[in-house]
């Protein structure tokens, strides 16, 4: 029996550049202890207090089925957050709850792109980006951002592609590079989506971990909020990774579409779990420092050490939990840098390659593991990229 | 800014038939107490011991992204279930674990159908399936079942119509009908699938769920396990509606496309819900006959009531937790005797035109309140629609 084109095709085909990856778990699996500083989930699990309020509503009966856009309670706090941080009134009916923020990029994509259509994304970019965009049926575009500017993507190089195209997907903070979007790359990026008529699906989950600036959200942006479609999570902000549950925010009239597909596609996020959101949305701001504030100490931490060597450059990392680092100086590539640190010190970062084309020779540092373990990996990482950059 | 068509076409138009459903909930909203017959869901809230076990799950750290596919256990667990329950040997290579049932139903239609092909379904049908396969992009075309079968689809009836399509959806025991198909019924099914080579998309939720004769798995029968995806869930067997945790089963490659596309949809289901549904599935075959056994119970009393007139004809509802009335006699269309007995006696059923053509002048009745105020409430009916049969 056959499967259909496009659920075989969502991989799209080639190396996915997760080889080393899965490496790394092997060793784990066969009893190799390996410092993995590979995948974006925090060193902490979710606050006690968060799984107990989570208990106390589906003890107290909240475990049937739950509105399919979401709860009052929750769509509200989302949208008094929203509208607190970004200055843009955003009302109940501009909120969706979804489970976990993937599925709101690919609700998003489906609300947005017919079949075929080109949806642009920006390289380096979270892994799932173009696989999302084909799983919707849409043709995935990427558009390099460059290591010369800080990654920050030029709007000329968006407005080169973006005739034809639906929409656009970024990410600030940016997952893998870390990197913060300025005001000036935003609003070129709103005069492309505006010029060209194109959608902007705006991932934001790393909002409330930023190191340095600011984050800007460009549904604040003139003219922008009847064009952009945010995602937001609990998992990075609260530590919730496994509890699913995040949202988009955007138009009402989107929101209802999104609404009937989320009826025929997910039916809603349990109850429990969207009571206990919003107990951990009014713990405000400090919880969320409190969350960040590991990643905040360990970016510094990597500041201070990488400022004692010149193999390894720091990519202007100023939020989310990753560092970008450039290794080009020692001739490897991202992929054989990582595959021989891993194998000489069992030190697992991913290639940047494994994020797309733009950050070849690069490495994206999770920064999830304990300071002092993480300190450690990070001067062997330096002194390894020092010897390789000596023998190039 | 203009959404997608396909996500503007969901709906389909025209008439939903769920105008009492809206008008019911309205009075409700407005404080008018009404008897609501309506919903698939248990009156009663998931059992404490399930709920305590999903806390212990999380407070013991089970709160990180778990396995997109699902947990081993629970994969391993749902594996050995379908085993025991059908004999097809069933590893957990052929186990998805999905957030819900309707997530399985989406899923399944786009690893089965590409964008534009034909998905069979039988009506009368589940509210969601026409959109689910719209949703999916494939074109719904719906196969009546015929009141004077008892609502048993014929294998000719669905032939007619094979050639070319790809899928088909069924489900028994049946929403909204309560009819469980028969051996003859599916052996005709899957000779039709054989012969036009389609995939058998088979909802199953309501498998624990049988008040008269068997449940047959259309996966057990000769050469169909290769061709069949098997939608199961806890909702309905374990009254966990609001955990959003189902599965699906089927051939080994299947489930490897399925979590292809789940990565970049959901991204697998909280692991503490997982957990529970272990616990849960654990409690073992008695405890899925107590949440049956109040619709079993209510049946046997409707059975009773029913046998003491004749304005009302019960079509053989043999499982899951409705009652399928036919009210033909009474002249009216399933929706103006809805309306009318929710105007007259603030009882809310939905009219068979709810789920399709095929079953207009029927009634779609939840078995899903208090034994006293059920029977007091089918009595009523029964008496409203002599009434309106001598009117008539």
């Amino acid at each position: 029996m056959q499967a259909s084109h496009r659920i075989t095709h969502i991989l799209g085909g080639g190396s996915d550049g997760w080889g080393v990856f899965s490496k790394a778990r092997r060793m784990i699996a066969d009893g190799i202890p390996v410092t993995e500083l590979t995948i974006g989930e925090h060193d902490i699990r979710t606050a006690a207090p968060i799984l107990q309020d989570m208990h106390r509503a589906a003890i107290e009966g909240h475990t049937g089925y739950a509105a399919v856009p979401g709860t009052a309670s929750l769509r509200d706090r989302v949208a008094a957050r929203v509208t607190r941080r970004t200055g843009v009134p955003t009302a109940r009916e501009n909120v969706m709850i979804t489970p976990g923020g993937q599925a709101g990029l690919y609700a998003t994509h489906v609300a947005c792109c017919d079949v075929g259509d080109t949806a642009l994304f920006i390289d380096p970019y979270y892994a799932t980006y173009p696989g999302t965009i084909r799983g919707a049926g849409a043709e995935p575009l990427a558009v390099a951002a460059r290591p010369e500017d800080g990654f920050q993507p030029r709007a000329a190089d968006i407005a080169a592609v973006a005739d034809g195209a639906t929409s656009l997907l970024i990410n600030s903070p940016n997952n893998p590079t870390g990197v913060v979007y300025t005001r000036e790359t935003l609003e070129g990026i709103a005069r492309v989506c505006t010029d060209h008529d194109l959608w902007l699906i705006s991932d934001e989950v790393y909002d409330t971990q930023v190191w340095a600036g600011e984050h800007i959200s460009p549904r604040a942006l003139p003219g922008m909020a009847e064009r952009t479609l945010v995602i937001g999570s609990m998992s990075k902000s609260h530590a919730m990774t496994g509890s699913r549950c995040g949202w988009v925010v955007g138009p009402a009239d989107m929101i209802e579409h999104l609404t009937n597909l989320a009826t025929h596609t997910t039916y809603g996020v349990p109850g429990f779990i969207q009571d206990a959101a919003v107990f951990a949305l009014d713990q405000g701001a400090a919880f969320e420092a409190e969350i960040g504030e590991p990643f905040r100490r360990r970016r510094a931490m990597a500041q201070e050490i990488l400022a004692g060597q010149n193999a390894v450059t720091l990519v202007p990392s100023d939020g989310a939990m990753y560092l970008m680092l450039d290794v080009r100086s020692t001739g490897l590539s991202g992929e054989d840098f990582a595959d021989a640190l891993l194998d000489a010190h069992r030190i697992a970062v991913m290639p940047g390659e494994s994020f797309g084309k733009a950050a070849a020779g690069h490495l994206r540092v999770a920064m999830t593991v304990d300071d002092t373990r993480f300190a450690e990996a990070l001067r062997t990482l330096c002194d390894f990229a020092r010897e390789k950059a000596q023998l190039a």
